[in-house]
């Protein structure tokens, strides 16, 4: 069986890039800097589904990722949660979030409807993120 | 500095017992079977202020209890959380989901009023997640 994001994550989502055990999301709502890792690790739905050496990697990956959303944004909060209970596909949220977004201080699912970025504002925020995380997705490769 | 439970943390749940890295607690609300852990780290904020040893023993330990729920009470989903919009020491809420739950498939927080345990209901969830917790616990000791 071979990985394959689930249709949802991949309708909601831009692709940003590969890490060494994830795909690396952009959730297209602009109202939050909102990123989703998803190990490709096929049929994998819950953290516990995965061996010890890929839970470390994702480890990895989410702290390293939020590093990232800590360096560039400098957020109050960062919010990581893996969740699922719509889409089964295992996928861990990193958020970074202010003490004026949109859902604060509530979590951030189910808040309103997403807004769409800006062709600009996604460009940005992609070439940003893309460029923080070269070299741990030089790594991937 | 020493390590001090969060007033809301303490307020809001029972002590279950220390795990090597965290203090296991759960949530005053019977509708969800919702365990919190807190790194015994004073100043903890963020997974990224936490070493890579002390993230690896946070790792293990949300796998650990993640599948004593999973064993106990096999439910359609965990979910994994750290949040901390409110309160912002660092805690991380592990749930077992059901799809009948209160509040399913939204994420519990902010879903009504919690709803305390009867005693015999404490004293049976506790002396479960006790029991199949021991090992690990004893190992804090």
């Amino acid at each position: 069986m071979n990985f394959r994001l689930d249709p949802r994550l991949l309708a909601d989502t831009t692709f940003i890039g590969e890490l060494p055990l994830s795909r690396l999301l952009l959730m297209n709502d602009a109202r939050f800097p909102w990123l989703i890792l998803v190990p490709r690790i096929a049929g994998a739905r819950e953290l516990t589904d995965l061996d010890a050496t890929d839970q470390a990697s994702l480890l990895a990956e989410l702290v390293q990722v939020g590093r990232v959303l800590e360096d560039l944004l400098h957020p109050v909060k960062l919010n990581i949660a893996a969740l699922g209970n719509t889409v089964a596909q295992l996928h861990v949220h990193v958020i970074a979030r202010f003490s004026n977004d949109a859902a604060w201080p509530r979590p951030v699912w189910g808040c309103g409807e997403p807004v769409p970025y800006a062709a600009e504002a996604l460009g940005l925020r992609l070439g940003a993120l893309r460029s923080a995380l070269r070299g741990v997705m030089d790594r991937a490769r």
